[in-house]
């Protein structure tokens, strides 16, 4: 089979490097374009980028000419579809590439649209379904899908199997690692040794992402309806390079035993494990027994950074609380939109 | 007017250092003995102690000899007031040496004994008009009374103007510093870029104290009524050197404004700071309008250490959410203890 | 006495920062004038200012309104002298400056120039004599009269006490804090947990810079003749807030006592603490004898980050070895210019 | 091909945790018995171990019993040989062992013995033919053969390239990884944001074993001739998780031109990688251009871990300079053992 062409555009930045790294050894996907918005086009990948990954940068890449991201008839040409790490300003774009070809997009400027699905894996797969949708009614050969934030991501699939338990409330406090702000991102003057108590829009797109993502899709796969939570989050910048780290605080309708919240974690409950494709991980929530666990440094990386490990579940003052630790640039970056590929394939859409 | 002589157990400690560098300069205390549990005692303090404060190590402690604390004469005879910062499986002698003269604690150990006030500065000063009651007794010439952990202090604090508000649920995430676990504490294998969710006993030390401090002395100061709040925790140890960071979500019964809540915590409302003492801050809540503070690097330092910095307050959710800071082994160790002193001075108790 | 008027250039950096908070309680200087290169002109000090420091901007600072650095008639009028911690692209217009004012400058730009003294305290106050000829040849009302980097400041207090026993060779291998990089300086993802080892300019600036410090005024007081030294410098970037630490090598040509070493550094030989101004501490050189000092975060501090910490004396493999430490930002930053002012004043020069 | 049993000594610290996870997928190694000095035998290794890989560990070692390390018989009934990775202290039974089994060690207790040879991949494999005069001497059936230190074997790989250019002096100035010192090791109170600049009997191994790496097996295969070096080393502990910098200098006998030094780097000249064996990595130095690589963060995990990597070299002040990081508990630990073995196989010896 041939390979699906694929396109980054903002190829330069932390979650481009990651989708390039991880495409390089993928079985039916391969990189043949890289984009950027602005000045950098015409220069080689290898002279633009400043490569952060441990794994070297390999020939066949730093070769490549950097396109401009809004050249749409060059890179409908030369891919089967795009993954955009845009950053949101420059996201405009995205919907003039719909009207070519698929666009899986990282940026948070198409996710509240209504006829945007909001990705994630394991959790909402059903919500593609939308696109057909978005495809005849804005007359897009393409498509725009989008994939959650790294935090709502996390959220999501640690909320999941706990959904039809009825959390009557629920809170989270994030702290996030400095790789979740891009390159250069926040100075170390300001973070080492440190705590940053305020990360930009980041609780807002936590709280509206999360009802969005555990919402319904109608019967006529025309429109999803956000799911009503009592969500309030607040979110932290830490020391870490990667991983972020989230406390959760759960209040449940009814009386919930905490041995019943624990077997629906550590049983991945309503997670969508079973069919999973080439991306996704064995399990998608690693239950660690241990009260000091997960912790971001060690357990960012388990199943190469996609799944959510969770942990320290207890009872405190009538809540239900625990840890969450996922790679927020691999999981909640390049692996999700790589997940999001493979589910669009299986499901024909692509 | 004669200095009040105090004896420091525990003296080698994060927290006994602090507490000798802090008396040093003081108008009316000056250590007379130091003690540690066990093995050191005999030899001098300059000798036993691995000093671990910027400021030099003053000739006249370093040449002091180390008593064992258990040694509750001599230490009657030299000191007028001890102060305990031993650790909780040696403060059992506390209370022998209240047999004889007045023991402020930092430990554990008494805190919850309903004849022991759980003092934290500005907040519950009246707490300590229970120890006549604890004294007659006990058949006690001296007394035991406690300070309150350091993380349950800056929560008080942060809370104490808003109590009269009526939160109905209140949930506090913390983020705390190395300095907490004392030395050697967390080996730097585990928390060097990381995180770990778990702190031992630290959750429901925050459960229980807080509940004690908010409580009610009754009318014949015999016994304190804790308070009835819905109140979780979760905790954990971050890369940070000093200072705890605490995220707080509250929920009130009747709507309040996000402005009544800044008014009240700007204005310090129910603080008592007008009669201050003279350790005590000018403001023991220092607020921030900006967005990204209060930062543990930046901001536990404010007063000298002394003050509970609260910041970043806003609405999320339905919640009243807001960050605070403060400095974990000043304010929540020998500064505490050191207002507390002076509270018992000038309330006519020592 | 009216205070000498001074006028800070690059006010809004980290060493502008710390001028204003050295200077607010200084006995004889004022700050006056705040002023900044280019596009930030206008706008109060308050709001162009990403303040850095622990202790509050003071109000009176706050509302000064930058004044665009190149306005050297509006400067030389409201100030008596001015110190420039311009950026070195920016540096240019000191010597405009010079022909109204005092510039001390803590810019790299004219630091080698050969009618400019480059002053490092206690070390070479002599040097200062260079400016009368500067300014006779110049036709200057004012003058410029540098400081030395922080890393070559460090290293020259600590190598003037040796001079005298002839070294031969000196290697210095640096590992330097992240705010000697500025604001915003250094990326978090590039430094949190790792070492960068490269400091543009900095081994070069080290290396001539040294031999200038060490260099001998001649008798005319017209050019200093710089030492030749046989120096190599290393210069990283570790993952430390404030203060430089440096190893450093020494073979000389002679045999030498290690001991002999340990007297000239203790008894701060050479020099000038004698004669010492207001700022200078009253050890510029603090020695340690445990193995395991000086250390940053601790000894930084030391004499409020103006002294040498030098420690770990030994001998290895025939080489004399020692580490030192000073805060960059202080003793190498804002206070070595204060000191600088001082020691003009003293001679009569301002 | 049956598989060689090798058994661990010192099983739970670091070392050993990585030897165990580097033999599970060795082709013809495998883990049969895991010992520890003292109070933790007869635990299985899963309750006794504090794991600290991000790997989980197999159920097969987790269920293993741990076994006292001084039941010499047992040992040699169970294994073919065993690897070392005990602590000084209780390294003297390596002795006991070689009578009946093949001990490679990672201990410093026997390194500078005349009749061990003292190994470092792709450097002095030769020295391994001193084994059979042991072997003699002794009346052994086993042998004792070391690793070197981590800083030793890091420093060796780079110079050996550069050793016939003959170096006339070297010095090299360690920043060290906090892994280095084991677990709990350096507690985060002491590191946190600092350097530590000692490391016990840390610089003279360095200058020692460097000695004796570099030096002759005579014709005889009897005795080691360390060369004379001119060597000097200071060491520095650093806030960095895994891999070691270590910063070079070094000046030359005769002229040599930088670019005579990059070949030789480059080229890895001397270093014995063409007949390589399985865990040896295709290039032992990893020769960077660009000035501000290699960085520890980054490069320790290049090679999966296994080679040194070189940049930053220029010429400073008439020496020669560069960078290097390596990967301290894997090459210089647990996979400088592994390479050991397998050239003790291909040798014939075991």
């Amino acid at each position: 089979m041939d390979k699906l062409r694929v396109g980054i555009l903002g190829a330069t930045g932390i979650i481009g490097q990651r989708l390039i790294s991880m495409i390089e050894s993928h079985p039916f996907l391969e990189v043949t374009s890289v984009a950027s918005s602005g000045h950098k086009s015409g220069m080689t990948y290898g002279s633009a980028v400043r490569w952060l990954l441990p794994e070297p940068l390999n020939r066949k890449y730093s070769e490549m000419k950097l396109i401009d991201a809004g050249r749409v008839a060059e890179l409908a040409k030369e891919c089967d579809m795009v993954v955009s790490a845009l950053p949101s300003d420059a996201a405009g774009l995205e919907r003039d590439l719909a009207q070519f070809l698929p666009v899986v997009s990282k940026s948070s400027y198409n996710r509240m649209r209504s006829d945007v699905p909001l990705y994630v894996p394991g959790v909402n797969e059903d919500h593609l379904d939308l696109i057909p949708h978005q495809q005849r009614v804005n007359g897009y050969k393409g498509f725009v899908s989008c994939d959650a934030n790294c935090s709502s991501t996390q959220l999501a699939i640690s909320l999941k199997p706990l959904m039809d338990l009825e959390p009557q409330s629920i809170l989270v406090d994030t702290m996030q690692a400095v790789s979740g702000a891009g390159y250069p991102g926040i100075p170390s003057m300001d973070i080492l040794g440190n705590v940053v108590p305020f990360i930009q829009d980041e609780e807002e797109k936590i709280m509206s992402e999360t009802k969005k993502i555990m919402g319904a899709l109608d019967r006529n796969n025309q429109s999803i309806l956000p799911r009503s939570i009592d969500l309030a989050a607040r979110c932290s910048r830490i020391s870490v390079q990667d991983g972020h780290t989230e406390t959760v605080f759960l209040r449940f309708r009814r009386g919930v035993d905490i041995s019943e919240v624990r077997k629906a974690l550590e049983g991945q409950r309503n997670l969508n494990v079973k069919e999973r494709t080439y991306s996704f991980p064995e399990k998608l929530i690693v239950f660690h027994s241990a009260v000091d666990r997960p912790q971001p440094r060690i357990d960012a990386w388990v199943s190469r950074g996609m799944s959510v490990s969770v942990g320290g579940l207890r009872e405190s003052g009538g809540w239900v609380t625990f840890t969450t630790v996922a790679h927020n640039t691999i999981l909640g970056g390049a692996g999700g939109a790589i997940c999001q590929i493979e589910a669009l394939v299986k499901r024909g859409i692509i």
